[in-house]
């Protein structure tokens, strides 16, 4: 191929096929296995399209699918932290930031940068559209959970105090999706997925 | 849950979960398994952000990314029908079509309506979005057989010529992207992964 640039962007597609074997805490739906990120990013790109309409404020749906595409390819290098894992949180950022620099410069300057720029935005979690994407990415493994009586939460031995302490960020990006994750929580309390 | 909308967004959402478990007749890029239709739409999202440049017509690349997030959630129901499989192309439209009342039909009836609306303008192929949509989807294949020494390919007996038929339209939508495809084709023959 002489296409020098091409060469580049599928050489990156090709290394993010990696992110179909970063597996996850939560297990699919149906119990069977562990959900691995690309499978995950796909399905926050279907609930940012279902649900945007519970923004507190105005977002701009294409660029939260986009954010919520890209925003996992890191793990490719930095591995799945567990939300709960404390000790893994200690040097999260510096390991996803090495991590983004390999993978993202893999691609032409131009692209590299307007990737990192949208990982960069979900990460820093400060514009509108980044705090409806990291909404959606801390209640879907609860939904998950929820349905899958309450799996991760029993193994990692994870509270609902804690669970409402970790996400109630929520509460002011999506008020009536914070009630709702109240509610299968309460219920989660009572059919003995998850302690309070 | 009282807010009877979201308890049919979180149905339709809990029930597309399925599509992580439609497996595709493509490997991984590392071999060690079938891709799943959730993951290869997901990298078709990726592939949009990237490839988008050599549309030879202007796109819109977020309709784009919308159009292949939903494109494949009728094989919940209809399950994936392989490219070269003549006979399963016999009734894949009216298997396909009777997927998307029940699947779609989940939703609020304006939600079904936009992502029935999305899935339609990629099938029928006829907007230059859906037709740049459509190609990525046929190129993604032909990229993983070629990373995988043509693994179904030579399950099935497909041969070059075979490729270069059932996707010639892609020279028309991206022709840079075609020559890209004619390169690794010629390099299969030569590797033996595929048969002229
Ligand atoms: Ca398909």
């Amino acid at each position: 191929m002489e296409n020098e640039r091409l060469k580049k962007q599928i050489e990156f597609l090709k290394e993010i096929d990696k992110l179909k074997q970063v597996f996850r805490q939560t297990l699919l739906m149906d119990g069977t296995r562990h959900e691995n990120d690309a499978e995950h990013s796909w399905h926050l790109a279907m609930m940012a399209m279902v649900l945007s309409e519970y923004a507190s404020e105005k977002i701009d749906i294409s660029h939260v699918i986009k954010m919520v595409i890209v925003h996992d390819i890191v793990e490719i290098d930095a591995g799945d932290t567990f939300v709960y894992d404390e000790k893994g949180y200690e040097d999260k950022a510096e390991r996803e930031k090495k991590a983004a620099e390999r993978l993202f410069n893999i691609l032409p300057e131009d692209q590299a940068n307007e990737i990192k720029g949208l990982w960069e935005e979900f990460e820093e979690r400060k514009t509108k559209d980044a705090k409806f994407a990291s909404a959606l990415d801390r209640m879907q493994p609860i939904i998950h959970n929820y349905y899958t009586n309450g799996h991760s939460w029993r193994e990692h031995g994870v509270k609902s105090y804690q669970v409402l302490e970790r996400n109630k960020i929520i509460s002011e990006i999506a008020p009536e999706l914070w009630q709702f994750i109240n509610d299968i929580l309460e219920d989660s309390i009572n059919k003995g997925y998850i302690e309070r």
